[in-house]
């Protein structure tokens, strides 16, 4: 497995594009995406638990019972959510794009992202769209442009491995600062890969992956009503279709949490106002579910986040929020560490304070890269999450998001 | 039912005091509380959840598994938790206690609050309490004091009421800024009253009470690892005991819930770093749960709690909140209003955005006490929480806490 550029272009047969068509008024920034499949691919796609449901959600996901797909299109600036006619905007949306690609609407996945509850024009996208798909070309950044909202970076990786003796590639795009907390995909994530799979194994592959994945990542602990993870893969890379559990299905999983791990380590390092990604990896649990549960409860703990922003060794909110997150372990067996490239310090052994150098933790929690290590010495499970310190700027970009 | 003055020395046979003992540095700020009953009390006490419990918690429990108790000593300034001595440093300062007051050490409830995992040293407790018992008189406001950490205001009340034709007295103090997101109780609570009600009637008018109070009221989403509620029951009001579920236990249990109430709203108002307090009323839901889960859910939000301290009418925030809540409803029925001495102004009807005058919510949502108010239009259950903004101030507060 190897690191490649291209983002959503880096597979074979994919052209992407973004523009700026209208939707936001800062005409810098480019505010609709399109990623395209010069042939039939099949997708999957995983959406937002959160009951109050974005209208493109609901379009997406009739698009893609058959599990084919060739184009995703996905605006910025408004998440077409709690409007009256948020599901006619969107099919809208896809009738006009279809038009454009000589496809068909149901070959097509839509997404938006951005405000709720501000009804969608569809005047701007119309227009927008016969430009977006003259300009289809390697253009994967604009496309990651184009789905971000605050945002302060592109989130972009591709990889290339191997099936069996064929030489394949994935790789993906992603945007999400605020409101993450996944209880499925709390963000917008758009994988493409030449890779030949049945729909039925990519559904199985993308559905496996995020529990590890993006379902172990909090920004904020708000679960979006519009965020979904989806990957289209369209074969061209020319190996024996992936049809069951096999080592091809190996490789590929492999590739693709790769893909997800790197997009969510991105997403968290980028967290509203955030200075620093935390890792919290959990070793020792008696079971996963127990390392999942105290590896998100320290992630999410609004007082673990605020000391990590002031470099404050506080491992006492890391026990806290373990002994609240519901895990079933002995808290007086527990062990911290805090690890960074400045060094790693034990702070906490069997659930207490050991004494420990202030100044040396202070240099290790300086960096913008911190792994909180909790091993709860109970049993052989494990599990990582991802997070990002709470700062001044995650107020203020909230305080007044609309204006 | 009338508010009197006096707080845990308002009901007859009641003595309290607080001062400096040093187990702070600064020699201006108490650091350690003392409530005393003058004859024999029923107690009784809820605790915290989180499997992470600070010693006083665990000594407590012993103490009051016969029901009874005549004293509560609190430090804060140190949590005494997840120390390797903590259970024999919080047994030595009973034993300290109950040789100064003569009672016996099983009748003294202890607390501690603070920082999580740093040692305890009893000593200035000794040098302390011979001065805490000596001072003892009608001083409720030195014991609230003492209790405080990060609070930047004393939350005390008392209330007269008749029981059949006694009247009876009831008063409790708090403490509680940060870490405040009870699964039971997430905050110190100590209450005093000469209502005459047996232990078990005690145990379970608290135990029903604090589901709807102190359970609905979050600051920061982090349960807390040393909270307490506790209610001492001298008698000395002389009415007829309370021995069942009948009037007078229902005139008690008024009297106790709004004690509680106004505590709550006390310690919201006072989150850290909160300028404004949050109360999200949930009605028309289908069950008690989902109001529950739902008013708690928009309490709870990073981003409405961010959008609150900008006086932001960002509703979608509700909604996502309310979507991911696990509350049982429908999202097509939900209305949401904003509510404040300002006035009111629907901002939401059927899940659906409204037009609104974005000028009338802003001079809402300017005022220190917003009201949340929700209505699912799905049934006839209803809840309230409450909580507070999240501001700069929250984050420099928790940003470097221990130094």
């Amino acid at each position: 497995m190897e690191v490649i550029k291209g983002g959503v272009c880096a597979a074979k047969g994919y052209k992407a594009n973004g523009i700026h068509c209208g939707i936001r008024k800062n005409r810098t920034k480019r505010d609709l995406s399109l990623i395209y499949s010069e042939v039939p691919a099949v997708a999957a796609a995983v959406y937002t638990n959160n009951l109050v449901k974005g209208a493109p959600l609901t379009v997406t996901a009739k698009h893609l019972a058959d599990g084919k797909a060739r184009a995703i299109i996905c605006n910025s600036g408004n998440a077409n959510t709690c409007n009256a006619d948020g599901i006619e905007v969107a099919e809208k949306t896809c009738g006009y794009l279809a038009e454009s690609l000589n496809i068909s609407q149901n070959d097509i996945i839509v997404a938006s992202t951005g405000v709720i509850g501000l009804p969608l024009s569809v005047e701007p996208i119309k227009e927008g769209i016969p430009r977006l798909v003259e300009g289809l070309g390697n253009h994967s950044s604009y496309a990651a442009e184009g789905i971000m909202t605050t945002d302060t970076k592109e989130k972009t990786v591709a990889l290339k491995f191997n099936v069996g003796k064929t030489e394949c590639r994935i790789g993906g795009i992603a945007k999400g600062s605020g409101m993450i907390h996944p209880d499925m995909a709390t963000m917008l994530v758009f994988i493409t890969t030449d890779c030949a799979i049945s729909s039925e194994m990519l559904r199985r592959a993308l559905s496996t992956d995020i529990k590890t994945t993006f379902n172990m990542l909090s920004i904020d602990g708000d679960t979006s009503t519009n965020d979904m993870v989806t990957v289209m893969a369209n074969g061209m890379a020319g190996n024996e279709i992936i049809v069951e559990e096999n080592d091809d299905y190996k490789a590929f999983m492999e590739a693709l949490n790769t893909v997800n791990v790197s997009l969510c380590r991105m997403i968290a390092a980028d967290g509203e106002g955030a200075t620093k990604l935390l890792e919290c990896k959990v070793v020792g649990a008696k079971t996963e579910e127990a390392a999942k549960k105290a590896a998100k409860a320290v992630i999410c703990s609004s007082l673990v986040k605020a000391a990590m922003f002031g470099a404050d060794a506080n491992w006492g909110r890391v026990l806290c929020a373990i002994g609240y997150s519901g895990a079933d372990t002995d808290v007086n067996k527990i062990d911290v560490r805090f690890v960074s490239g400045a060094g790693e310090i034990l702070v906490c052994k069997d659930g207490a304070g050991v004494e420990f150098s202030e100044e040396k933790a202070k240099e290790i929690l300086l960096r913008d890269e911190i792994e909180i290590a909790v091993d709860l010495n109970d049993g052989e499970a494990s599990a990582t999450a991802w997070g990002c310190d709470l700062t001044y700027d995650y107020v203020k970009i909230n305080g007044d998001y609309r204006t």
